[in-house]
């Protein structure tokens, strides 16, 4: 996948051409699309065992880094990879047990403040299932080496 | 460390005689104290980089899943080890970035309803600086193995 031009650091991580953030890696991030003008972002994640808590599914925090990637990461896109998005605050409301194997995220860009975007999120299971949402704020702040 | 007249599964897995489940292991995590007549769980956990984003602190999600762990587990310890708490919400606040290293989470149980659990926490980083704090609320479901 290659979206005729968007380059820079966030583009090459994102697109596969630069290595992921660690927490991204570790959670078997993947692009399955990202959208820059709308601000939407779906990838898939790798749901392994050492994710799991005492009865045998995701533990909730995981869940909700999942989300926190693929929210920030369209927000971030919606922004052309300029600015970096710190969460201020992160909603999770867990709906149905995540299991093991592969999961599927989508982010979206509610809103964009001056200083502050909004952002939501989904994250299913096989079948479109619906597993957890989570709203979050985050802050935008210049990446001191980009260009804007 | 052990408490008088407390066994069972929980216990024993708190109290490091079977082993965590994965999700805590993944975090590093080791009990420094746990009330269970007051609902509270103190614990220290290993931040390592790959639990990093693009500017190398800790990922939100995994903050949340250290939250997780101690406040599910202060929650868990009020009720004896008999029920299991799953969470339905969980909100965290994101105060300071959270560098790589030694973590110190307090999960606290507000108040116990029927059916119901409201639990809170906070994570410190070295010198008791406070990087996050969360609110959750769980279900309260017995174990069917346990005896009540």
């Amino acid at each position: 996948m290659s979206i005729a031009g968007r380059d820079g650091p966030f583009w090459d991580m994102i697109e596969g051409r630069a290595a992921l953030p660690r927490s991204s890696e570790l959670l078997g991030f993947r692009l399955i699309a990202v959208d820059p003008v709308a601000g939407t972002m779906d990838a898939e994640f790798q749901a392994v065992p050492q994710f799991t808590n005492a009865v045998g599914t995701v533990q909730g925090g995981i869940i909700t880094a999942m989300l926190d990637d693929v929210m920030s990461y369209a927000g971030t896109a919606f922004l052309d990879g300029t600015h970096m998005l710190p969460t201020l605050e992160m909603k999770t409301t867990f709906i149905r047990p995540a299991p093991v194997g592969p999961l599927f995220g989508a982010g979206r860009l509610v809103h964009r403040g001056r200083d502050f975007v909004f952002l939501e999120g989904v994250l299913k299971g096989e079948g479109n299932r619906l597993l957890a949402s989570a709203t979050a704020t985050a802050r935008i702040l210049p990446i001191p080496s980009q260009k804007e």
